[in-house]
C-alpha cells in the first residue's frame, strides 16, 4: 500500500529529496536509490532509512520494489532516465529541466503521447510554495481580475564560478518562466534580454527579461545572481484590479542594534522547504489517486523552449519571437 | 519499521491529527483509529486509510500494531489513557491538557517517576512552531541577550456558547503559559489577572494576565475571545539588549479597493498548521530514536499547575502566588 | 498678522522647536528667546533667525513683539511662567509636564478657570502625531467598534545616570498616559504598576504599567528605558471589532547581509519629528483662530495626577485607586 | 526678512502650495497670487491669507512685494513664465514640466547659462520625499555599494477621460525618470517602451519602460494609471552588494474582518505631501542662502528630453537611443 520511492541521484538535491521522503510524506517509503558514486548512496541511504541501493539506475528503474521514480541526476542524463521510466510505465518526477536540449525534450513529449498517459511531473516545485499556490488561486477567485502583468525578482547570493551567462536563463529563470506560464495563464510569443555588456569572456550576472504573451500580458524577470545579500525571489502579479504580492519574509522579526530586521535564506532549499515538501506529498497522492498534478512533461518542454529562445535573445541583444507550437490534447 | 500509530478520538482534531499522519509525516503509518462514535471513526479511517478501528480506545492502546498512541479525546479522558499508555510502556503524545485535573496530572507525573523513563510528550504545539522555535533557538544564541519579558496577545475571532471565562485561561491562556516557560527559561512563581467586571453569568471574553517568575521575568498576556476579526496570535519576547517578534504575515499580499492587506487564518488550525505536522514529524523519530522531545509530562503539570492558580486569581481579583514544586530528575 | 513666537529655554528642546518655527511652521515668527544661559539663548538666536534674546524668561513673557509663549525651560519652572502667562493673557504651549508638583499643576487649573478661557497647551506632541492622531480618528469612524484595550511599548536606547525609577513613570510614562486617556476616551481609575526587584539604589529600568478606566477598558504600558537596540514607541488600539496599531517603520527598507532591515530613529527627536512639526503648526492656527486644539491644561493637570499615583503604586507594590476629580466645565 | 513668494495659478497645484507656504513653511509669507480666473485667485488668497491677487501672471512677477515665484500654471505657459522670473531675476520654482516642449526647455538652458546663475528649480518634488532622499543618501554612503539597477513603479487608481497615451509618459514617468537620473547618477543613453496592444484609439494605460545609462545600469519602470486599486508609488534600488527599497506604507495597520491592511493614498498630493513640504522648505532656504538646491533647469530639460525620446519608442515599438547633450558647467 506505501508507495515505494526510488531515487535516481544523491547529490545535494537527491538527498534532500531523500530526507523529505523519509520523513516529511505519508503513504510512501524510500525504496531504493542510485547514483554513480556508490558510496555517497550508500551514505544517503543509510541516513535516510533506503532499502537498497542500485549502481546502475537503469537498475533501479526497473527494479519491482520501485513503484516510481524521482530523478535528481544530473542534467544530461534526465531524458534518458525519464524515457526509460515511460517505458518501464512508472511514475516520474524530473527535477528540472526536463532535458538537457529542446530535442530530448521533444523526444519525451511523443514518447509521453504514444504512449497516451501522464506519467511525468517536472519538479517546478514553486507551484507548490503556499505563496505562488495562493496567488494562483486568489487570481481564480477573481480578488484582482483579469491578469495583466507579472513582476519577479530572482537574485543568488553568489553562483560557481562554473556558471556561465546562458545559464542565469536556462538554470535560474526558466523557474521564474514556468512561474509566468502558471500565473498568467497565456503562452509566452516574444522574449527581449537586456544585459549590460561586461568584458569579455566575463559573467553577465544581471539580466533583465521582458516576456511578452499572446494575449498582451507583460511577465518580467531580474535575474542577478550574484546578488551578494542573500537568496531573494519575490513576485507581483498585476490584475486589472488589483495586484498579489509574494513577499516572502522571516517568520521572527529582530529587533537589534538600531535595527529590526528579518533573515534571508541562504539559497533555494532553504527558501522553498515548504514547496518542496508540498510537491512530494502531492505527487505521492497523485500516484495514489492516478491524477497527474502539477508541472505536466508538455511544461517542462514549454519552458526549456522559451529559456532557448531567451538565450538566443541574449547573444543578439533583440526581441526575439518565441513559438512552442501547438499544445498536443493529452496535456489539455 | 514504520511506526504504527493509534489515534484515540476521530472529532476535529483527531480527523486533522490523522491527516497528518497519512499524508505528511514518513516513517510512520496510520495502524488504527478510536472513537466512542463508531461511524465518526469509520468515515475517518476509510479517509485516511487506517487499517482498523477500535470500539473501545483501551482495545486501541492494546493492540499489538499500535506502537504509540496519540490521544485527542475529551478531556475528561486523557489522564486514564495516558496512564493506560505507561503501563503498557508505549509512547503517547497527549494533547492539552495532560489532565483535566491538577490530581490526575500528579498521578501521570508519578506514574512515569515510577516507570523511570520518560514516554509522554505533550500537545504543546506551538513549541514546533517555525516561528516560536526560531525566537527559542535565536534567545539561546545570544540575539538579544537574557530574556527580561514576554508580550503575547492570543485572540480567537469568537468562542462557542458553552465557553467559561475560566475556559479563557485553562483552555486559551495554557498554550501562553506553556510558551513562557519555554521562552523565558524560569518558573512562574505568580500571577496577576485584569478582566474588566461584566453582567452575572456574562463570559469574561478579555482578560489579561501578568505573570512574574523566580527571577523577576515578566511574562504578559492578552486573551480576547471574541476579537471578532480573525484567530491572531502574536508574542515579542524582550532580552536585554533586543527583541524577538513572531509577527504572522499571510504568505501573499493583496493590493485591492484602496488596500495593503493581508489574510488571518480562521482557527488554530489554520493559523498553526506547520507546527502541529513538525511536532508530528519530531514525536515519531523521538520514537524511533527513543529520546523524547518537546514537552513532557512535567511540562504539562506546570501548565495545569499554573492555569489552576490563575483561575484563583481571576475568581479573587487579586496577585496569586504560584507553586508548582520541585521538578523530578526525570524531567531534567 | 504674523504670530510673534517667544521661546522660553534654549537646550535641546528649545532649539528644536526654535528651528521648526524657523523653518517649517507659516503665519509665525521667532519674536524672541530667553535662557538662563545667555550664550546658549545667543546661539540659538543667531541659527534661528530669532530677533531678540531675554536674559529674563519674564521680561520674554511681558515683551510687546511676543504674541505667543512656548515654554521649553527645565521643569521645575513650568508652573511659574504658565501662570505669568495667564496674567498676561497670551497663549502658551507648555513642554510636558505642565508643572513638576500636583498642588502647582491645580494652581494653575483653578487660574484657567478664573480667567474664563484656554490659553494652555500641554506639550503632548503624540496626540498631532500622523499615527496616533490616524488612530484616534478611525476609531471615531468606528472602524473598529468600541475602543476595550490599548497596548503600548515605550522603550529608549538608554538613560542619563541621573534618571530616577520615579522619572521612568514620570517622563517616560506620562506621554503613554496622555495617549491612553486621549485614545480610550474615559478617565482611569486604578493602576498597577509591576517592576522585577533590583538591587538597592539601582535604576527600575523595566516597568509594566496596568490601568484601568471608569468603563473597564485596560491600557497597558511596557517602559523598558536602557532597552540598547533603540528608540521604539508603539501602540495598539483594540476595539470591539478589531484593531489599529501605530507600528513605525524606516522609509527605506535595506537589503544586506543576509537581512532585511529599517532603521530605528535614536530618540524622540527623530521619531517624532513629525509630530512636533504639526503641533506648532496646529498651535499656530488655533492662535490665528482663537480655537483652543490639543491637550489642555486639564490633559496636564490629569496627566500629572495619574503618574503621582503610579509612582505611588510602584513604591507600594500594589494596584493603587486613581481619582483625578471632577473636570471643569471650561474643558468640555 | 521674510520671503514674499508669488504663485502663478491657483488650481489644484496653486492652492495646495498656497496652503503650504500659509501654514507649514518658515521665513516666507504668500506675497500674490494670479490667475486667469480672477475668482478662483481670490477664493484661494481669501482662505490662505495671500495679501495680493493680480490678474496678470506677468504683473505677479514684476511685482516689487513678490521676492520669488512659483509656477504652477497650465504646462503650456510655463516657459514664457520662467523666462520672465529670469528676466526679472527673480528665483523661481516650476511646477514640471520646466516647458510643454524640447525646444521650450532648450531656450530657458541657454538663457539661465547667458544669465550665469542658477535661478530656476524644477517640481519633481520626489527628490525631496523622505524615502527617495534616504535612498540616495545611504547610496552615497556605500551601504549598498554602486548602483546597477533601479526598478520603479507608478500605479494611479484613474486617470481623465483626455489622458493620452503619450500623457503616460511626459505626465507620469517623466517624475521615474528624473527619479532614475537622480538615484542612478549616469545619464540615460536608450530606451525601450513596451506596452499591449489596444483598440485604435484606446488609451495605453499599461506601459513598461526600460532605460539604459552610459554606465549599463538599467532603470524600469511600471506604469499603469488605470490601476483602480490606488495610488502606488514605489522603487528598489539595486546595488552591487544590496538593495534599497522605497515601500511606503500607511502609519496605522487595521486589522478587521479578517485582514489586516494598510491605507493607499487616493492620490499623489496626499502620497507625496511631505515631499511637497519639504521641497518648499529648501527651495525658501536656498532662496535665503542663495545657494540653488534640487532639480536644476537642466534636470528638467533633460527629463523632457528623455520623456520625448521614449514617446517616440513608444509610437515605433523599438529601443530608441538618448542623447540629451552636454551638460553645460553651471550645471556642474
Amino acid at each position: 500500500m506505501s508507495i515505494g520511492i526510488g531515487i535516481i541521484g544523491a547529490g545535494v538535491m537527491g538527498a534532500d529529496h531523500a530526507r523529505t521522503v523519509a520523513s516529511a510524506v505519508g503513504g510512501a517509503h524510500l525504496a531504493a536509490l542510485s547514483d554513480a558514486d556508490a558510496d555517497r548512496a550508500a551514505r544517503v541511504a543509510a541516513e535516510t532509512g533506503a532499502r537498497r541501493c542500485h549502481a546502475d539506475s537503469m537498475a533501479l528503474i526497473a527494479d519491482p520494489a520501485v513503484d516510481a521514480v524521482l530523478i535528481a541526476s544530473p542534467d544530461a542524463t534526465h531524458a534518458a532516465f525519464v524515457l526509460a521510466c515511460l517505458n518501464a510505465g512508472k511514475p516520474v518526477l524530473c527535477e528540472k529541466p526536463l532535458a538537457a536540449t529542446l530535442a530530448e525534450a521533444e523526444v519525451i513529449i511523443a514518447a509521453e503521447k504514444a504512449l497516451g498517459r501522464r506519467l511525468v511531473q517536472v519538479g517546478f516545485m514553486r507551484r507548490f510554495d503556499p505563496a505562488y499556490a495562493g496567488m494562483k488561486a486568489r487570481l481564480d477567485a477573481g480578488e484582482i481580475g483579469p491578469a495583466v502583468m507579472l513582476h519577479a525578482v530572482h537574485r543568488n547570493a553568489a553562483v560557481p564560478p562554473w556558471f556561465t551567462s546562458e545559464m542565469v536563463i536556462t538554470n535560474s529563470a526558466v523557474h521564474d518562466i514556468d512561474v509566468a506560464r502558471f500565473l498568467l495563464g497565456q503562452e509566452i510569443v516574444a522574449a527581449t534580454v537586456f544585459a549590460p555588456p561586461v568584458p569579455a569572456g566575463a559573467l553577465r550576472d544581471r539580466q533583465f527579461l521582458v516576456m511578452e504573451t499572446a494575449g498582451g500580458q507583460l511577465a518580467t524577470v531580474e535575474l542577478f545572481v550574484n546578488a551578494a545579500y542573500g537568496y531573494d525571489v519575490r513576485a507581483e502579479l498585476v490584475g486589472e484590479r488589483g495586484t498579489l504580492t509574494r513577499a516572502p519574509r522571516d517568520a521572527v522579526a529582530l529587533r537589534q542594534s538600531g535595527r529590526e530586521s528579518g533573515a534571508f535564506a541562504l539559497d533555494w532549499r532553504g527558501h522553498f522547504a515548504a514547496a518542496y515538501q508540498r510537491q512530494l506529498q502531492a505527487w505521492v497522492q497523485s500516484i495514489r489517486s492516478a491524477v497527474p498534478v502539477g508541472p505536466s512533461a508538455w511544461d517542462g518542454y514549454a519552458a526549456t523552449a522559451i529559456a532557448t529562445a531567451c538565450v538566443g535573445g541574449l547573444a543578439r541583444g533583440e526581441r526575439v519571437a518565441v513559438d512552442i507550437g501547438t499544445r498536443p490534447a493529452l496535456y489539455d
